[in-house]
């Protein structure tokens, strides 16, 4: 592992804290939320909900390798022997980003078949992402971190390819007071989406030190997934909150 | 760190615990109490027992910072390598602030516009005094502290003339049977808000020496928490119930 700063150590840490409290705080509240939304539209908030949490448990662990990985001494800070495990980072992300998919896709109340097609294609390929993605990550050698982001790089292509047509056909089947909410929610999940490669190719054409690449991808990572999860939770427990008003 | 005696850690310790204790309580009690007010209520309600949450999660982090940072020998007391992490406030605050001011709009049932609109201009305001306030409280040069209050108050200033000003024209518009209370809760906000920069401001100008500062402020920083948050959250509950109580 790369030697850091105290400073680095210390603001990683507090972003690691920030993001279980805000994936704990939104868990709570997306399952409160969830008795005050129609019947059909609690298995997308409970699923935002269940998203949120599987964060929250994962970014304890995480900070808890993060503490483990260095030893913080009067003489300084120094790597220890258990390295920062950044497999947690893609066992959260094989879970949640086919889920986070699946919660856009039911909020929409497309036709059950539209719904099953579209769940299965889109979760399949963010599957795919992830796990094409993870070689990448943990090696250590240019051309091979660089053929598994082009490789992870289809899918990915292939579920923003969808989001931003396929999707936006569906929109205007959507009720006029969700339209733009519904649109804000796919343009949330694309921009957010684009952060994770930019901030994975970091290590690819950074000049910067290894320690200050590992703070940036840290807290990169961090601020992605509270956008991709914590915040576009709420803005799917608000579409299903004005879809049930209308209905109702 | 400076170094303090055993009794100011033993202080400072037993008001953490307590504040773990009463933010534990007043989740559990507004999370409870949910379920007792009107549906249009219930969101505020639950923001307030997520506020008390999100504390509740800081305060044992504190907790435990606090307890890691000193030694208790048969000898004395000493620094730790591992100093004491003020930022768990920061990241608290810039969560719970911004929900603070959310809550007592939610449960004022203005016109949606302009609830979003006066949620949207306060919790930024909210959000900049806090990011702008951290690096006086971190700083250990006199200069860098005043500027960074200085910077810090404006949107300070802004919040709390809000709340005095904009929220009082509103209150007139609420039931008779809550107007007070309102109010209270206006009043609770400005006073234990107030309390902030003048707990800040204590290390600018004491003559007390630094182990003594830093428990005057960890115990100021407390009582002002509990006061905004716990305090705050079972006045919010109060006006939900006797609203729906109105409507029914």
């Amino acid at each position: 592992m790369e030697l850091i700063t105290l400073s680095q150590f210390e603001l990683v840490s507090n972003a690691f804290s920030f993001a279980i409290a805000v994936m704990g705080a939104a868990t709570v509240f997306l399952f409160l939320g969830r008795s005050q939304v129609s019947a059909q539209y609690k298995t997308a908030v409970a699923i935002s909900g269940i998203v949120t949490l599987i964060a929250f448990y994962h970014y304890w662990r995480i900070f808890d390798s993060w503490q483990g990985a260095y030893a913080v001494t009067a003489t300084g800070i120094s790597a220890t022997a258990h390295k920062f495990n950044d497999a947690y980072r893609y066992v959260d992300w094989l879970l949640t980003v086919p889920l986070l998919l699946i919660e856009l896709i039911l909020v929409m109340r497309l036709s059950r078949e539209e719904t099953f097609q579209k769940s299965k294609s889109l979760a399949l390929a963010a599957a795919a992402m992830i796990v094409l993605g993870y070689p990448g990550e943990i090696s250590n050698v240019y051309s091979e971190k660089l053929k598994w982001w082009i490789f992870s790089m289809i899918p990915f292509i292939y579920i923003v390819w969808n989001l931003a047509t396929g999707l936006t056909k569906s929109i205007n089947s959507q009720p006029e007071s969700v339209r733009d909410l519904i649109g804000t929610a796919r343009n949330l999940t694309i921009i957010s989406w684009c952060f994770y490669p930019a901030v994975y190719f970091l290590y690819l054409t950074n000049t910067m030190s290894g320690s200050e690449a590992t703070t940036y991808v840290q807290i990169g990572y961090t601020i992605a997934d509270i956008v991709a999860k914590a915040v576009f939770g709420v803005v799917i427990f608000t579409i299903a909150a004005r879809k049930s008003e209308a209905n109702a």
